[in-house]
């Protein structure tokens, strides 16, 4: 049997312009291509009737990752598609969790294709806001306990790095984004900067710039970044800029 | 006289086939390419006689930047390239702070067309270390004090959040890292897992498995990300890979 191969695919914001052509090529090249169905549809263009293309539920990840592993073990060309990049909250990791648990003899190839992720996305939207030290933290609490999630907010504020906020706010999750705003404001002024950037490059996409002391929690939703300033980011007309310089122009 | 427009531009890790669409329209549509030699080199393939192709001095950003919103001001479309994303320790920041300091009248439009920055091109070839929370912080003390990025360095460490590395090492500076992985040392195990990816998607990529304890600061150089796995990242094989959930599995 032909060895097969599993490619984890990241397809960028949403928008065909910002994918990259090894992502494009993935898909093209796959036999099987898998994903949540909203991220099949972003890529609807490059799949054919010669492909098996197979929606699955969001949250089945596990389930995901185990099919899209033994279909490569079994000789397959498989792409597994994601929003944005792979890596970041994406599949890579359980797929690749997966794959190293089998034993070498049917351990298919597993290769990661890189992809625009949200931060990046909505950076560039919101001018230059990641220019120099930043971090990305998710403010979900599925898989973590809120006060972890909360002890990693104190420390990236303590150390006044750029923050882009992933997963803000969703139906089951209302909260999270507004106590982040309350522990964000013991280390920082009000009048810090603050973009929201929701469906980036995607219809209905809306940038919001605001600061922490207004940001109201409500205006995020599932498809937000929340970019929050640091010490050296500015606003600048329309845009947030940090500079590149630090610890000498405060 | 049509106003111009300056588009800030992205090109990814070095390979064509991590460029975007939005990358490549953007530099086919300029009357005037700007960048870094290394940079129009790398995009080459996407210029022609009929532009006006104008490498510059690295380090003479500042110049870069107020010729680029100058042409633009003055009617032209430009395009000013970096690799990466451009305003991840890019052009971006520069290039805005100049328009915005321009009357409004003189202003040009900019806008920012994202890339895919080193710490995505590095987590991809590594596989999945950025899967939960992470920082990207510039080891470069040329625009900062040493003692400020140290305490960046330090607050991330504690805090537990995967590492990607900038500018880890170049002929000017040497001592960096090194003082790093000692600073990383006294809050991560030595068998902190860690990943070197130089020129990642270019001729003579390399990629490095090694740990905190191990690490040679000299097998770093200019164009290596360093990539610092937390208490949820795992080696599994050649992959290094971060867990989804936090605080549960430690």
């Amino acid at each position: 049997m032909t060895a097969g191969m599993l490619t984890v695919v990241g397809l960028g914001p949403g928008d065909a312009a910002h994918r990259t052509r090894a992502a494009e090529e993935a898909v093209r090249d796959a036999q099987i291509v898998l994903g949540y169905e909203a991220y099949l549809t972003a890529c609807a263009d490059l799949t054919g009737p010669h492909q098996c293309v197979l929606p699955s539920r969001i949250g089945a990840e596990q389930q995901r990752a185990e099919y899209a592993v033994d279909a490569a073990a079994g000789g397959a060309r498989v792409a597994l598609v994601s929003s944005g990049d792979a890596g970041i909250y994406g599949m890579a990791s359980s797929a690749l969790a997966v794959a190293a648990a089998l034993p070498p003899g049917r351990r298919p190839a597993v290769r990661v294709v890189p992809g625009i992720t949200a931060a990046v996305a909505a950076g560039a939207l919101l001018g230059a806001p990641l220019a120099r030290d930043f971090a990305c933290l998710t403010l979900s609490d599925v898989l973590a306990p809120w006060e972890a999630v909360e002890a990693r907010l104190r420390a990236v504020a303590a150390a006044d790095l750029v923050l882009a906020l992933y997963n803000p706010r969703s139906r089951g999750r209302s909260w999270q984004l507004g106590k982040a705003r309350d522990v964000l404001a013991e280390y920082r002024p009000g009048d810090t900067p603050v973009g929201l950037v929701t469906d980036a490059a995607r219809d209905g996409e809306l940038v919001e710039l605001t600061t922490l002391a207004t940001m109201d929690p409500a205006s995020a939703g599932m498809h937000t970044v929340v970019v929050v300033g640091a010490a050296g980011t500015s606003r600048l007309g329309d845009w947030l800029v940090t500079a590149r310089s630090l610890g000498t122009q405060r």
